[in-house]
């Protein structure tokens, strides 16, 4: 059973790549479980989008900055280490949205929110759809 | 006053429907209050957009696999038992978002967590305007 | 070091600005740190998308009732007093998605939660970039 752990808001700085920043803040903390939300504004975001038949991911590179609408993710083991699955909505200068996993971007601001889960472990692991799942 | 209960973060099993699925889980668990949030790929999801001159939903189905980008939901209790509310941003295989209420959708991959909250229940009842609130 | 705090889960009656309503919301139960998430419907919504080169939010005015897919934010403070910095996702009826910071908006429906952070405050202050950051 999950319990909750530690809560931590924060500002991460500008210029840093968001996905490797949050995965060596879980490992730093040494999170093993917990979930990610968070706001504010990425430069040339890489997103995916899973092909099912392929059983791989399409990259779509956006070029500028976007508004951060909404990361929302998790923290999970994956080769005994902290992982971060996270999917993202970007908002471009006319207001409309885009989206996917999120593969990587530049932080110019990110607000984040993370809650630690403790009391059991989460790993992924390969699995015939060419995705790492619990 | 509402105080935080019990937390869960799993996936729900290929070819699930998401909405009955998670209503089952909250009746199972005995949740009467709660928040819900997901990420993952849904297939055909329907979304709803509330027309509220004709106090109606639109039902907008789309075809194919979408990215979960963000499922923001709530569970409160209708006719007594729990309900679950949920709006999703989907992303299609250019990285176009989409999205509404949440009417139904067939689970590829969904990794959901589940915050609990009790102390007090919240009733949905029928309104004027045509949707069922607290 | 933050720890949870309160928790709320709430309807916003119809016709409420909603970014005022919450910063009120706030300042009634002293909140002073914490996130906040909510889906429901909004009327006429403002979206902010932030220059860089220009430093300042250019405002993107929609006209008519959206579904409020997602909205991600804080709470903390600004010159002393509950400060809420809030991005929306927001769908139309054709389910196509737009958003941005959200800079203001009309409830049609708002079901919000929110989650105190004790322990510590993070007081908003003006950087070089325009923005006002932890």
């Amino acid at each position: 059973m999950l319990v909750p752990g530690r809560v931590y808001l924060f500002r991460i700085p500008e210029g840093k790549e968001i996905i490797e920043f949050l995965r060596e803040f879980a490992e730093k903390e040494n999170i093993k479980v917990g979930i990610i939300s968070a706001i504010g504004t990425l430069r040339n975001p890489v997103i995916g989008y899973f092909m099912e038949e392929e059983k791989k991911y399409k990259e779509i590179s956006l070029t500028g900055t976007y508004e951060l609408l909404s990361l929302s993710g998790n923290i999970s083991l994956k080769d005994g280490k902290p992982f971060v699955h996270a999917h993202v909505v970007l908002g471009d200068s006319e207001g409309r949205a885009f989206g996917g996993h999120l593969v990587r971007g530049e932080v110019f601001v990110a607000e984040v929110f993370v809650q630690e889960l403790e009391g059991e472990t989460l790993e992924r692991k390969p699995t015939e759809h060419g995705l790492a799942l619990w």
